[in-house]
């Protein structure tokens, strides 16, 4: 079954302290070469049937009104889950 | 500043119950399109400089070692944000 991705990332100007968290962790871990992280949500939208455009907005809208907080979030992405990675995860 | 984008989902076995939640608000709300929600976490990386095959394999080991708990998530991507998204998202 085809799914739709939305991802939801932190405005960039509100303090993401995970972000901080990990970035201050990475070093000591022999992970040098990253300077910011930022950490955001991945919703995977499981679709009975084909991907209309219909279906698309919908996705759209629910991203902006329910998997996002408009107030402190960006919906920085919302596209269909191309099929070769279903087979990559299996 | 280029960023590498990780993605991390809970592995398809594992419990979901953030998931089952907003599939069961979905239809309340007028998005009957969807029959399943998935949610993992999404991470950018910020590099300083260029991005070498060194720095990607980097994020590859920090998204197994550290950006995931390899008992219940997979890391389902890790790539090169696209440059053209910095501006959508300016």
């Amino acid at each position: 079954m085809p799914r739709i991705v939305v991802d939801v990332m932190p405005k960039p100007e509100i303090l993401d302290p995970q972000g901080k968290a990990i970035v201050g962790a990475l070093p000591r871990l022999g992970f040098t070469a990253f300077s910011g992280v930022r950490q955001g949500k991945r919703f995977e939208l499981t679709v009975d049937g084909e991907v209309t455009e219909e279906i698309l907005e919908q996705a759209r809208n629910a991203a902006s009104t329910m998997l996002s907080n408009p107030v402190i979030e960006d919906v920085v992405n919302v596209e269909v889950l191309a099929e070769d990675t279903e087979a990559e995860r299996a």
